[in-house]
């Protein structure tokens, strides 16, 4: 297997693994999307109760955990932008343009 | 501005970004949790009517709207992953290794 | 129809409500659930750069915009809990005792 | 304790059940839309890879884990209501008055 060291390698190896275990027919947008929100609601968890200051301040293992959960985020998304023919990185650059012009920076 | 073509770049345009508009003191992780929840959500309510098969043929206009909404979900994904000190990456790569283990593709 | 006052007669009007628009073919628990957390997203989006001081001082308009998510979160979870035959207030109610098996009081 | 039988009881049960643990203290809105959120995902969850016709056909175990988790998401919602001094039954009402101008039924 190719290293992963970028979306687009981390793309191709989510195809790898997905076929491998016959998972691409449960991966339609529709349920994507859900498994998506699933993992970045467990992010969500992670932080419920902590206030602002302590969620800067994790514990080693917290934090690992944290990762792993960022990890889960970062697949699903790759893997719905997969089906849908989306290129991750040019939507972001293309949403950024848009919000600099909706939010333009106070001159200083 | 470098131009964005990978994590690391975008990553670096989203720090300037925020810089630009003094938006860091409210990027505490538990914040950023909780916008990139609302991204994920946004992204559900454009498939939370459709039959799965509908999912997967989206009308152009549809599908530019979800590729800002997928933009979002990485941008905010991004920034929480910086504040915390975690390269994405890394992180799917260790966790790709790990669901390996957890399941086994079967014998062909 | 009869006035809402409780559970009971909120589930009859949605019942009444869904029915005269021919909504029901849209509400399967995979759907619902997907509504049901994108309404609960919704609540989040005004929270989600307060400070928790703040989430307790609406202004009013908000507050007001707050009433209106949770009356969303309600039905839909209402909804839910009608197509699959679930009691929420028995379900609450087993649930509080099973919390509190799970999370003893301090003695005073 | 007065048995839970409508939302005003399951209201008061739950004021009891966390003065006695001392909990309101983690009560802000912020954290309970976010403990809210993570367990309509906890509902999600469920449903993730079943198609809308599975969904509609639980197994008893699964039927019964749903239910707990609508149980968490009224709970969440209850107390959420509650530190905001929003009568959720009141809201509903008036949101589907909302929703009737908005979506009017069509003649039959």
């Amino acid at each position: 297997m190719t290293p992963i060291t970028d979306l687009t390698t981390l793309r191709d190896a989510l195809r790898a693994f997905c076929a491998a275990r016959d998972w691409h027919r449960y991966h339609t947008p529709k349920n994507l999307v859900m498994a998506l929100s699933v993992e970045a609601a467990e992010l969500v968890e992670h932080f419920q109760w902590a206030t602002p200051e302590e969620s800067l301040a994790l514990a080693p293992e917290k934090h690992a955990e944290v990762a792993d959960e960022i990890a889960d985020v970062l697949i699903y998304l790759t893997e719905l932008a997969d089906v849908l023919g989306i290129d991750p990185i040019a939507a972001a650059r293309h949403k950024i343009v848009k919000n600099a012009a909706k939010y333009p920076a106070p001159a200083r």
